[in-house]
């Protein structure tokens, strides 16, 4: 993918390519005041349901990664070849790895490796977006809690207790958490609460003394980590003990929607369509962390992504197209904040 | 282990001594009308926290297997030697691989290659019971329930259904049970139910579809093991729902108390206590299940099995070998059935 994009762009004289392991970062450098950003990633989930082969039926794209985010790509690629002249300055990456754990992310080695590439005034992810502008995103955290009891006989389990029984507790409150729905920068983001698993037991005649459940909790862009995590700790207080354990195993902060920047602002505008708030992490929250305001912005059905059904329509790749030439020729004319 | 007790069974003229693999089986041949069956295990657990190394101190000895069961082994191995012409025919069963899955039991081993070893009228268990008789055994049986939903991406977990949430139900309501206490003649036993462990999740981010708890359930010897199976699905069934599984792992069927033979009530009442019941499951129930009336009955405390600080004291294993010694010098009065 690396080679094939690296391949396209380099065809392409008013860019200057480079390439940094698997990441492909091709950027104007006409020494315009704002520099935009737009980045995607190479990279798909495994197949599945044998939707390695791709198939056009009509106008219809199918094949894994075809929204996520094949589209975006394509997109992008088809822009970077028209755009010989923006009146800002374009930085195009593409870059690997954003499906796996978050250490392989090519951004992540792309900073390391050479920030100056990353250097923008602002940044679109071509993420599957329907079209529409999803702004920020929630943050995600993972937290690990362990409850404890007392081995025993199961025959005899009074002398012990249970620390699978106690977790009834715990999984109710979280059943019963009620989704915080804050509005920012006009777009209602919605917080939520699921256990992804759950672990213990030691013998089919043993009273297990530990139970695990993993947490996982997305909190909108007007919380801290370290606020998101309280929240959850009171919820379950009245059911945790002393000798209990409570683990952050990882946490990503959110990204403000930054509606205000004059590039973004245009977006929407442009889109013709009410934001979004993104509920999901991606990495706009990347370049927002490094003080780079960042939208979601793409073609195709987000719901589609990692399924095997997933595709993406011609008229899809068109809009957004349409949008993103017309933001970047306009921008320009972009002057200061936009007041939202 | 096996190597020992055979050699010291050797050494009684009055005994038959066979081996079949890991487990020595001696008798008396003497024609009598009746023939009691004395069976013990030869292995313990897993030593704990150095507990492999016995040591004694006073009267009482240390060690992994002190109580469980080396003590009943002792005071066996000591009545085969002097209980040289019984009124009863007598067998010394000591047995391999109790401690281990059910498959390797040698009891099973035994009735599988030579079924003629293990014909008697009554059988006594010598696991430890505090020198008083601990009458039948429960019943045991392990379910694994799975529970399903619906994946989802936890960032919009109401396009899906979360399987481990609805585990908030099925351990509240096992956590709820309220423990039934049938008596059978004269003894309490308690049944129990408790899950013994868990399971689910599929990754991080994703709403996970299936969870599975085991459940263990000790039943008493007035229900079958259908009848207890029957049971815990009705306590279950308000949380489950079309889609879910419902798996019997195991069932052992529990032994009745079958205090009306007139050995077990001539060690009754040799022990001048009242018998208890046996709630967690032991080889009785082997005995039971092929005709032949059984009870638990042998020094030391039984809630030190398995426990690193296991130790047996030799009064224990005194008492036990008189009230045996007296039972079975005066088992030929025993007139049919005694009535309980």
């Amino acid at each position: 993918m690396a080679d094939a994009v690296e391949a396209a762009l380099g065809l392409c004289p008013w860019l200057t390519v480079e390439r940094v392991g698997d990441n492909v970062v091709a950027r104007t450098v006409l020494g315009r005041d704002r520099r935009v950003l737009l980045a995607g990633h190479l990279d798909t989930v495994p197949p599945a349901e044998g939707n390695d082969e791709p198939r056009v039926v009509d106008d219809t794209l199918f094949g894994v990664g075809a929204v996520d985010m094949k589209g975006g790509l394509a997109v992008f690629l088809h822009l970077a070849g028209v755009l010989d002249s923006p009146p800002v300055d374009l930085t195009w990456c593409f870059y690997a790895a954003e499906e796996v754990s978050r250490e392989h992310n090519g951004l992540l080695h792309l900073w390391e490796e050479r920030p100056d590439l990353l250097a923008a005034d602002v940044a679109v992810l071509g993420e599957p977006t329907g079209g529409v502008v999803e702004a920020g995103c929630q943050g995600t955290m993972r937290l690990r809690v362990t409850l404890t009891g007392l081995r025993a006989h199961t025959a005899r389990p009074h002398t012990g207790r249970n620390a699978i029984h106690r977790l009834a507790g715990v999984l109710g409150a979280i059943d019963g958490y009620e989704v915080r729905r804050p509005v920012l920068d006009g777009c209602e983001y919605a917080e939520q609460l699921q256990v992804v698993s759950v672990e213990g037991g030691v013998a089919g005649n043993v009273v297990p003394d530990r139970a695990t459940v993993v947490i996982n909790h997305r909190f909108a862009p007007d919380r801290t980590p370290a606020q998101a995590e309280s929240t959850v700790r009171e919820l379950l207080a009245p059911h945790l003990e002393p000798g209990d354990h409570w683990e952050l195993l990882e946490a990503a902060p959110a990204a403000p929607p930054s509606l205000d920047d004059p590039v973004l602002a245009a977006l929407v505008a442009a889109t013709g369509a009410p934001p979004r708030a993104k509920v999901g992490w991606t990495d706009v929250a990347f370049f927002a962390e490094r003080g780079v305001p960042a939208a979601n912005f793409g073609p195709g059905d987000p719901l589609l992504a990692h399924t095997p059904g997933e595709h993406v329509r011609a008229d899809e790749l068109v809009q957004v197209a349409t949008v993103l030439d017309a933001v970047v020729r306009g921008s320009a004319r972009g002057s200061g904040r936009a007041d939202r």
